[in-house]
């Protein structure tokens, strides 16, 4: 309960990288460059805190990108480098059943905590579920959300310094809201959006015979109608999994699993990245 | 009341299928090859969560179809052919009352529960109901809805699988409201759609001579000016004990009933599957 | 009080149709045909509902029509007649001042209570008003629907069977709500329409004499410039009774009070059966 | 406060009409013929309720008219004349302060108090603001406005009749609000329209001499440039008042303001008779 | 805090025009004739109300201007001329952080006092902002303007008399409130609208030598291009002590602070009077 | 917590310019004449309020300009520098977790403490974000908008003296809450515009030897394709911070930051400054 959610915020002093280690489960893939690219903007921003001698005691990075494009994992990997001696990450997941008012202490007393160390990140996990969105009406909780508004641009006490990372899959809805302007930098994420990344993730996770990987691509040519792919590591990791239950057309399972994902993402597309 | 309610979850360890059981008190008909399918598919997602060696602790289903098309009925048949020694069905039945913060800490503690065993299957029926979705407004439990995407997307504990099957007339609802892209797969459920399934249903229930079904089916056909039938099994089967009680004419008052529902079908389709 | 309410649910096995007899104290003329046809319809189900070979123990009939066209008398009607052991009905009248869950407690109440009779008939009243609609807004009980929503679909327990009479003068809004297709059947009730069927109600009632009759009806005629009279039988015996006032002239005073109720009717019927 | 309120309802069983006999302060002058027409209109439903042998236990009336026209004098009046033992003016006056609930238990209350004496007269005073009702938004309080639907409908015990006298300025919004049909009749009450209906009123206060009337009345015309008059006999009480202040100039001080109060009366005659 | 305001309103019988006088610290200066047709107007009103024979014991005016037009000095005055026993002033200052139900029972409280006093008069500030209004939305308190509307229609006790101003920048949003024709009166108060009443003010005050004078007034018409001033009273005396300030050229600096005022002014007029 | 904060509001009578401090912690960098201009003005109304020959011992200003332009720094400079004895920062960042009545108490409490010193200053900062502004909706507290429209307007007591300067990105925002009009005068802030004033931050913070600084400018103006800047100093000295971090090319990484910050403008200026 929320009583008991508090106390878990506690490990001042000492990495909690617990939590942000369940994230990064599946590893990092290198399936294309700007997954360094990513990486090493990371270490940039982490040094700019880092140093004694920069006036920025304070630094929050939007981390944006499509659903399960990795996100989370690429967050948890730059707060666990860091080598910070606070890390945390807030998740919704650690709110269910949370009030508005109950969300904001939990969120008060974590900045709080992070306060106390001489170094902290702090890994905002999936933002604007936190804030409640549901773009019908539109809804969303305004005492969330001008918490966050406050604590992403309140300066740490003296000698304390302070990285923020957020995750959001609704870049847009985060303008509209007026926080996302409140961030000092951002970085992009990106789908799996090739034919050649995608065959980089089945080659480096060894799911398919050389054989069967270029037949399962282009059988997904073939039902698409593209080369296009535009789909997040998450759900490939899941479609592999799901394929391999087929013990009769592994490959053809696999297409099958990845075509309809391909074209059901128009939906998703038209209301989040329009 | 609520007390009673949330200690009715505790059968941990135990399958509890009683009122799993209860939902397909009208057995399963095969009137059509698509209930194969689904259940095959059903299977398929069974093992997937199942073997140790897959990577995905966590599925989630999203069953969908027209009303009564056995939706329900047929979530529960997978549900505990699973063999899984945890499952439960939760049901906006079950929360006549509660409040939203209620209806949260009832899923909360299901999944807490689940998490508990090794192997678990939640089935979720009615899923838009369970959010108070009424399309006037619209208006619906933003509370609820933002934590069955929590509890959707949160990984189980470590060595802990849990599948589940969520139940829906309105997939085009749960595309607004953001929550139908985090289940990890979909299988459509159709109605009794063509003559043929009909009399196969019609067939199987035992309920006419051959010649009352023919005569059945043709009214029918002769009132809507169609060979479409587009009902879901769940009236068809009232529809047969209203025509029962009308000793003089059986088979005529078949037609009329189910000639009203065809015709009545209207009113649903142009709102729910726009 | 609310607690007083509640208690009065108690009666359980043994009939308590002294309020639904208190709803047919103006007798149901039989005015027309109709009538007829609809006890007839009635008794249909509560067959299907009382034989215990049939596969449908819940049966739930939407009674809709025109303003006190006589749907809460012929509910109650069919329910008395149905001489079940446990009969309650279900009423705003009853709820004045409840907050929202202490409705639907009421209903949840009433519903435990019918589950424990082997018969139960549960006539509820005036289905809109329970939901608390008003069309500016438009504004309802959000609770109330969806917990009628759920106990119309709530399969009693095993050898438990019950029948829900539900009646309305708004099916078109009910339809909105995404309430109406929940009920299995429906039943309407007419209005009072031609000069012939007033002439029934006024010679059953004795009014006039039969000349005094003609006049008002002539005279009726001539005021709207119409034959069609399209009134509820309450309002058609409330008038009655206002013109026996008018010692001097009762056939013109009854023209002139009808004349008016079948001229405004046109508001009504703008707004709620368009 | 409220507890205090609740215990002033208790007068059973002996008129009560101090508070009724407050809103005819300032008599009631016969201006027009419509004046007697209205008393009869009262006298004929008193009867309908009163005479044992009527099948009606239960009438009531919307008194509806423009601000100021003397409504609440006239139900007053009629209440008054009636003789019935219980007595009872319900006025939004009493409940300032009053939330929702208390108010429906105010309401609730002063019923089951009439219900208790064999006849009973209920004058409900400015039912729109007793409903909170105000045009923008619209905003207006759900939970009253269902309670006197309720109220308004519900047959009185055994051996009981209830007479209900409403008054609204607001017809056509408590139309939309779908309350007006649910009264069995209404009454009509008018503005002073005519230049021959104020000289009446003057005449029967005694204000002018017949030169001062003859002058007042003249510049009235010259200034708003027409006849026609349309204010409510409150308002041209007060202006009388305030005229007899003016002592230089008398006749032209009520002349000034009568004209002041015809041409403003064009913004509320948009908002509310449009 | 809250408790101690309630005490705040007991001065009963005795002027508490401690409040009042301070609202007039600026005094009333003459700077046109329409101030003494103003003061003129409220004795009338006064003795309306304080004249035994008149049968109008309760008047309420509404006091309605521009921003900073002086209309809580000239209100303050009328009401501490009346020399009656009970004066008290009713402003939305001593209601900081008050409910809703708050104010209600404030408001409630002060006119119970004063209905104890023969003779009252209660000025009631700023009424918009007592209502909480913001015409994003447009939100304003329901609650407050209801009771204000009961209030404002009350008639005293026997033998009690009460006069009402009530102050409001915000006629036309009064008058869609329904409130504004509740008044039985209103007086305007107008801007320094002429150079020759803005030299009223500045000959009045002793602020600049002639040359001066004449030379500030030319700046201002050169500057805004025009000869209106249309300038409140409060916001002209503001703007004579910034110039003072300025020791290098006060005449210049009063200019290009009054041209700003009537400048900027458009903004307001446009959302306030259009 | 809230009690705690409310506490911290104490320091009655003695500078607390701890938190003021701190918002200067970058310096104020004079990079254009208007810097002297602005802080001038702030000297114009210290003295205003100080004097106490002055009419006016009530002064509020509103400090509005773009984010990041230095509003907070320059209020509090000019607070700071006015030699007050009570100094007071209301902001947002106290009042995270706060409900809109605690901050009403918060506000009503500072005042209270300041109206307790003869000579008061109390910045107000951010003051969109205190009323929980939200463009979508829109939203805001309406509780806390009224709080300061009535404590702007609120004279001090006899003898104290109030000086308030307040910050926002929005003035027109402030404008149709209908907050703005009631500042007695407004000072606007701006950003670092031309290339010449970038040069004067630049040299000024001794960042890059001239060459690089001259490089870093003519990238810029390559990129965005303008000779024009437009970012607030803010941004401009994280920039700075951020550059530093990229020891292989830190003018062409200081360029690209920039850009991109002058280029994402747009989305702010559209719906903040429209
Ligand atoms: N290059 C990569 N970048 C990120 N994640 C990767 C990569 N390669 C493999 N993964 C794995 O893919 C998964 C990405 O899931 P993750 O939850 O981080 O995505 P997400 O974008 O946060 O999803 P969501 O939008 O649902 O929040 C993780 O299990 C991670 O270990
Ligand atoms: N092939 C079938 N598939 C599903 N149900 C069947 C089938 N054959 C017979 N039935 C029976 O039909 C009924 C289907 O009802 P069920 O409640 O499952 O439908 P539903 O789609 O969940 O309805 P609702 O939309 O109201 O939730 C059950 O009683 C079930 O036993
Ligand atoms: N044939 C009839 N059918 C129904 N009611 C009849 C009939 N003949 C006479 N009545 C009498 O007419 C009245 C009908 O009123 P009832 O309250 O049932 O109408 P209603 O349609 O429920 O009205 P409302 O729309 O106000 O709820 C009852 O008093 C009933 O006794
Ligand atoms: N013929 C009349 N009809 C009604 N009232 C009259 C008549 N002649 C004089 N009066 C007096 O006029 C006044 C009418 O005021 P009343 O409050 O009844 O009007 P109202 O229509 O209820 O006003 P409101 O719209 O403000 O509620 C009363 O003081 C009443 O005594
Ligand atoms: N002729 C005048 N009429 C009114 N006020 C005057 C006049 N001459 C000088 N004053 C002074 O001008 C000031 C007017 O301010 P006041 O607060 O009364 O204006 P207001 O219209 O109520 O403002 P707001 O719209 O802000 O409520 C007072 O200080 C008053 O003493
Ligand atoms: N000329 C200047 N004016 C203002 N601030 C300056 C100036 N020169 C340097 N600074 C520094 O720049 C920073 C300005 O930030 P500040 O928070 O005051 O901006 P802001 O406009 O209040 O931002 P926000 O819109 O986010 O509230 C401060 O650190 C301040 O010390
Ligand atoms: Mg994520
Ligand atoms: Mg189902
Ligand atoms: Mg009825
Ligand atoms: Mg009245
Ligand atoms: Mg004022
Ligand atoms: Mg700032």
């Amino acid at each position: 309960d929320f009583r008991h959610a508090l106390e878990d915020v506690q490990p001042l002093y000492g990495v909690s990288d617990e939590e942000l280690g369940k994230s990064i489960r599946g590893g990092i893939l290198h399936f294309s460059d700007h997954i360094n690219t990513i990486l090493d903007e990371g270490r940039l921003y982490v040094n700019q805190v880092r140093r004694k001698e920069t006036t920025t005691p304070l630094m929050s990075i939007a981390i944006h990108g499509p659903p399960g494009s990795g996100k989370t994992a690429l967050a948890a990997r730059m707060g666990i480098d860091s080598g910070f001696p606070f890390i945390k990450l807030i998740s919704p997941e650690d709110m269910v059943g949370f009030g508005e008012m109950q969300k904001v202490q939990y969120l008060e007393k974590t900045f709080r905590d992070a306060y106390k160390s001489p170094l902290s990140v702090i890994v905002i996990d999936n933002i604007e579920l936190l804030v409640d969105w549901v773009p019908i009406g539109p809804r969303f909780s305004n005492t969330v959300l001008v918490a966050l508004k406050v604590l992403l641009g309140k300066q740490p006490p003296k000698d304390r310094r302070l990285l923020i990372f957020a995750t959001t899959t609704q870049r847009d809805v985060l303008q509209q809201l007026e926080l996302y302007s409140r961030f000092n930098a951002d970085i992009p994420v990106l789908n799996v959006n090739t034919q050649n990344e995608l065959a980089q993730v089945l080659r480096k996770t060894g799911t398919f015979s050389d054989d069967d990987m270029q037949r399962a691509i282009g059988e997904i040519q073939q039902i698409t109608g593209s080369t296009d792919v535009g789909v997040g590591i998450k759900k490939i990791l899941t479609a592999i999994e799901t394929a391999k239950q087929d013990e009769n057309d592994m490959p053809g399972r696999f297409a099958r699993v990845m075509s309809q994902a391909i074209e059901s993402r128009g939906y998703r597309m038209d209301t989040e990245f329009a």
